[in-house]
């Protein structure tokens, strides 16, 4: 088979590739294998419930049924969902959204490779411009989503320790700048895979260096506010017309469902809405039409803030409680873990790279994912790219407990058989 | 905004996405416009019964519906459906597939955007290479999903004059070659948006053709067999590992579930399946779970051909009755309807473009499609693209009927003021 260029690039290595076939094969596979890989959220029998409660009555509802299975809806998406988003975010937090601020996509992956092509890449003037990451680590999802090669440009953060075996990073506004070939910033909030939350003074700075230099904000709130809200302490959304924002329900218990939702300019929703007729005909409408009824009364809140955020509050913390227990006089830093589902953890030291770490611990039945895949668009070498991983504590505390023993006691064959 | 180039070529005005903005805003708005543009199936009470059962079931079961909501699936797909599918056209055919045969996607559509770009276009090597059409008129939603300008070759066809006012198209293999900047061959069987079907020994000679050249043949079964089996002749179903088949979901009535099956060679499959990891990150479940047991079962198949087909060929056959009945005296030709849910309306010399049709009747509250958005790839001139336009037959017959009315007075004013 002769492959086109984007062929040879789509079916490359990609680490999402693997991301994906080692989630989705080991939940397929029922084989006993502890998924500390992917972003797939936790089971939470009273958001289940919730949804199954919506299902329910679609089912009793002939016309709605129909309006789930047999409808195409528009290049927009779900239209009364699209309503109900931006009444809610306007009631919330005091936006002026209309319905043509709102676009709805098969999930953020897709929203995002619609987003970064329509603005980066090369232009119809020949010049090429990037998307922007103003801190690495970033989501490895963007890293094979551009068309065209070498389709990012990025920037190391500052780390900032805290206590003994903390980190944090932050944007570095000293070095950071923003030229004539940067299409878009793009940042994560929470990131994913690190579990930072930006500070509203970052997101501001950001906000105001974009504005300044006339490129959009892209601010992936896949984990992020008012949905599912995994975010540990405080973190102001913000929303102008630079900036286009990002949701998922994904995380809220319905990653299967496909649901991304823009919230941007009028310009910008319509640009994702045409493209997305041509690539996909129409969004499904699952997820929309299942939280059609929880957003419109705002229950999609109480459950994000009430349930769903101290779940994932608590394994976090029980996970670094064991970790920090099990790590005892090793090197490690984990990252503050401030919100999403994951924790990163820097080995400085480490006498093997992160890739060789996953493989020894794929071969004990323990995923994680390594670090490698985080850094997009970064420039010359880096050691503390090899020295990270992610470690998603999402699932069943049981297996994560276990997952995390069998990590710790690699970590520390590893570093004894190192030294 | 900046557009990159990509963005500058998929917001520009596309007929797939004025149809979609069309068809869904028509649907979700609720205004009385009669819809005979799009392809929305229509409802049909024994299919959305067996759905609502299985969805019911779904509900019942906790660890089903987490599979339905709460899982990702490979990018392959979920794998009980694949391996479900792959079973039933083995025994359906008696073809050798394995479960690595068989990817899903977000719709058929998805899938044609992923194969065509995958093949067609720049080459590593710099060379270009063509989606080729043995037939056009073709789908649509073809027609802007190349990356690249300039992405489809096309072969007119020869035509078939059959009584006094119905036509078929017939693949012109005398004047149809492949050359070296062919990446592969396609047709719709039924055509969309004909209604024309293949006829094997058509499909044998393409096979051929693409064997010989060492290209694949793509064939998009979306309205064909074994479901919807929206075919109202004989039509034998062809595969090997040169031909890339691709079903869907949303003609059994299931447009809003996005489930689209590519069955192909194991390399093709899997640069699919790594491709839509990257685009999309993971397929929906919703039409797979929701088709699953009627596929492991075969009731699909039953379905199919005793509930769906009869109802598409009484509707195609009132709908042409109707038509011949209204346009006696005038010069029109109807697409022998063999399958699909579509009229093919040819009108030598009308005295305006089939665009101005349209508006006209949009003015009247019908949506038809224009027929000049079915020649993607063709070179020169030809009066044949202005002449006919698209009308969909799916929906409830009195509003077929009315619709059909103000059509044909449409024409029978135009053809009158014209001469």
């Amino acid at each position: 088979m002769q492959l086109s260029r984007f062929g040879k690039k789509f079916t490359s290595d990609a680490g999402i590739t693997s991301l994906m076939d080692d989630l989705g094969n080991a939940l397929a596979s029922g084989e006993d294998i502890i998924m500390m890989g992917g972003g797939n959220p936790g089971f939470l029998p009273e958001v289940e419930d919730a949804f199954r409660r919506r299902m329910q009555q679609l089912v009793d509802n002939p016309a709605l049924f129909r309006r789930l299975v047999g409808v195409y809806d528009p290049p927009q998406g779900e239209l009364e969902f699209v309503q109900a988003i931006t009444a809610f975010l306007n009631r919330e937090y005091g936006w002026s959204l209309t319905d043509k601020n709102v676009a709805l996509t098969n999930g953020s992956q897709s929203a995002f490779f619609i987003l970064f092509n329509m603005l980066a890449g090369e232009s119809a003037d020949g010049t090429f411009r990037r998307i922007q990451l103003p801190l690495i680590p970033e989501y490895i999802g963007y890293a094979d989503a551009g068309l065209a090669d070498d389709f990012f440009s990025a920037n190391r953060p500052s780390i900032e320790l805290i206590d003994d075996h903390l980190f944090k990073y932050h944007v570095d506004f000293e070095s950071l700048a923003v030229n004539t070939d940067t299409a878009a910033l793009c940042v994560s909030r929470p990131t994913n895979p690190t579990g930072n939350v930006l500070t509203d003074g970052e997101v501001e700075g950001l906000d105001l260096l974009a504005r300044k230099s006339g490129v959009p904000l892209i601010i992936d709130g896949a984990y992020g506010t008012p949905f599912p809200h995994l975010i540990y302490g405080d973190a102001t959304p913000i929303w102008n017309e630079n900036i286009v924002l990002c949701l998922s329900l994904s995380k809220l218990g319905l990653p299967a469902a496909r649901t991304g939702i823009v919230v941007a300019s009028e310009e910008v929703v319509k640009s994702v809405s045409g493209i997305n007729a041509i690539i996909n005909l129409a969004t499904g409408s699952l997820g929309a039409m299942l939280a059609l009824d929880m957003v419109q009364s705002g229950e999609i809140k109480r459950l994000s803030r009430e349930v769903i955020r101290p779940v994932y509050q608590q394994k976090a913390e029980r996970a670094v409680a064991l970790l920090s227990q099990l790590l005892v006089g090793l090197p490690y830093r984990i990252h503050k873990p401030e919100g999403a589902m994951f924790l990163w953890l820097w080995l400085e030291g480490l006498p093997v790279t992160n890739r060789v770490l996953y493989e020894r611990l794929k071969s004990k039945s323990v995923l994680v994912v390594s670090g490698n895949y985080f850094f997009p668009g970064l420039q010359g070498e880096w050691s503390h790219t090899n020295e990270c991983i992610r470690i998603t504590y999402s699932q069943d505390d049981a297996r994560v407990e276990a997952g995390i023993r069998i990590i710790a006691d690699e970590i520390r064959t590893l570093f004894h058989q190192g030294v």
